[in-house]
């Protein structure tokens, strides 16, 4: 079975689940701006005109899309019936969704989760329009819980994809760490980093540019940007932050070397209590992290043990989704902000993929900060890989 | 000066040109949806907090994004005002939009131009919440035609881009022509067009699965869908729909050939007519387009060309603009159905590029249809390449 159809079959049955009648994606011109839930619909195809996929509880999978489109939609096989217009999708939407009389219709509107957040404002509009004057006007819901479960709860297929990008990842980093030599700069180790990948024939998790992050010694800013100019030196804290995507699934880690100088075999003392505290954060925020328990609670086990420590809080969630992007949106080990919104309070579900990502600066040699992804099984959070148990010690 | 900088400095000029005050565009994890605006404002660039891109027509440009992106904008040097924050971005978007007391704010949303239709409804009622309470809520205008100016009158530079694509596209389609045997299926032919635009280190204009189109003879279907295993025969009309992207800037032609059978030296009389129609009907709309003409003005007099000739109505638009994607929305030339909204009655400009694309089945043959590519100069449209002036034929 494709991945697509596996994902269709596991939606209808979240349908069923949350007692949601329909799920209505309600695209166009998706070259412009693509829902992301179509990757798991109709996969790497764009829809040109006002197209509808609907799902519904009884096992319905329905598309109502432009003629000239329906040849391609048939070889996919998903949709059981697909019903094709020229000029106008307004009557056709109308008349399948009074068919199918649905009591509430999940719409791609979300306050909390992006992925969910696909249907456009002026398209929530024509939807509304072209609904007026039937009872289903007002029965459109978010479908926030049923996309944030879909996209969360990954299924074997994509557990292996994953795990696959993160070996490639790992390799890249092995290879990384013996390539590096005193006096490079970080744009030429991140530009061996893209070399890597291209040699393993898989693209980037996230745009180039920024992706790896590479910092050098405590003057590189860090953040979501890309390796300076900035050269690798004796008593540098080296920080990386990088993934790739294989078959469309993405791994995200973080490492940490140290450029010993000379006489030194091992990391000065406050770059090794820094790094046990963020071995520690990950390990105790892993521990706890157990289906039906709030990311918010994890979120702060973490910051609690660094605030701890001494060191000055993070500004960013504790750990996010790993998926088809490497931010994938719904629950989060993240704190209460505005910037959150509601997907701290969300609970961890078994099959979901996170990363757990704390950090601190080290005064004088960089930033310290790690990332694992761990996925959620039965028994609580279990690696995806090897976490980094030691620092990385670079000879120079 | 970059790409980016050229088109936010045009931006602010149709600004100032159609009187609004300020643009905004405010997005949020652009990984999920991503606004068709970011490229022409930072690129390919994600933000993943919420973050607003502010242009004003008295010339600021201000950026208000999470602090862990700041560096990475910084280094675009395109936003003379980068504000940062940690928790919650709806305090700072309200004083920084207070202090510029707008008139009218355009924001992301339309009807018509899914490349202006780029907020989504959720982020469109945060937008309106964040602002309740102050005169600006209720000042929010839709940016369809700073979007669709901005988008429509290429710079030179994109000019450049779009005409390399299509010179590209024109020496892939020669030697696709040139490698086409009577037996091969559409699927192997369109595979070598796949290994051509890799060896021109192109991306392909649309999702691959259906770039190029291929369809030989009366039975391959026609539209939106990928080459099938359908053996090329002698008598076989072909019909090819490809383009690349090259630098971020799409081709999109159709070309036909016909695989001449034993003792013809030219297509069949049938053949030619059609030819001939759809020659026609691409002449005489180009030599109509002129700026400040509705491209429904254009799209009908190919309609009645075809018509009159007694073929069927095609059920598309007669062309589209190109650009950074195949269909680049905005004014169309296309006819007055629902599904084009308004688009079609919006006026043609100096500076845009369209396809001009008519069609016709031809009986017992197979599917007739060329697509030129044209840039609206103050003269009118011109071709961008020389179109296809004879049938391309094929002896197998």
């Amino acid at each position: 079975m494709s991945l697509i159809k596996e994902k269709v079959n596991q939606a209808i049955e979240i349908l069923k689940e949350q007692q949601t009648d329909m799920w209505l994606t309600f695209v166009r011109e998706t070259s412009g701006v693509r829902d992301p839930v179509l990757d798991f619909l109709i996969g790497e195809n764009d829809l040109t005109w006002p197209s509808a996929l609907i799902l519904t509880r009884k096992g319905e999978k329905i598309a109502i899309i432009g003629n000239l489109e329906k040849e391609s939609l048939q070889r996919l096989d998903v949709f059981d019936e697909i019903l094709g217009y020229d000029t106008a999708v307004s009557a056709l939407l109308k008349e399948t969704i009074t068919r199918l009389n649905p009591d509430r219709i999940a719409v791609n509107t979300s306050r909390n989760n992006v992925h969910a957040d696909g249907l456009t404002h002026a398209m929530y509009e024509f939807l509304k329009e072209y609904l007026a004057g039937t009872p289903y006007a007002d029965r459109l819901i978010s479908a926030e819980p049923v996309i944030s479960a879909m996209r969360g709860r990954k299924t074997p297929t994509e557990q292996a994809r994953v795990k696959k990008a993160i070996e490639i990842t790992e390799e890249i980093f092995a290879k990384t760490f013996d390539f590096i030599k005193v006096g490079m700069t970080e744009i030429e180790v991140g530009a061996y980093m893209h070399k890597l990948a291209r040699d393993y024939n898989v693209d980037l998790a996230w745009p180039a540019e920024n992706c790896p992050a590479v910092n050098s010694g405590p003057n590189s800013p860090v953040g979501h940007n890309g390796p300076t100019d900035i050269k690798i030196e004796h008593g540098h804290l080296v920080h990386f932050d990088f993934g790739v995507k294989y078959e469309g699934y993405c791994s995200d880690i973080q490492r940490i070397a140290y450029v010993l100088r000379e006489g030194e075999t091992e990391a000065p003392i406050e770059i090794q209590r820094g790094f046990i505290t963020i071995r520690t954060a990950i390990e105790k925020s892993r521990e706890a992290m157990k289906p039906g328990v709030a990311g918010n609670v994890i979120d702060t086990i973490s910051r609690e043990i660094v605030a701890d420590a001494g060191y000055p809080d993070y500004k960013y969630a504790l750990g996010h989704q790993l998926g088809r992007v490497a931010h994938d949106g719904g629950a989060l080990l993240g704190p209460l902000w505005e910037k959150y919104g509601d997907s701290p309070n969300q609970k961890l579900e078994i099959g979901q993929v996170f990363t757990i990502e704390p950090g601190l600066p080290v005064n004088g040699y960089g930033y310290l900060g790690l990332e694992e992804d761990v996925v959620m099984t039965k028994n609580g959070a279990e690696y995806f890989h090897e976490p980094q148990r030691d620092i990385v010690l670079l000879k120079g």
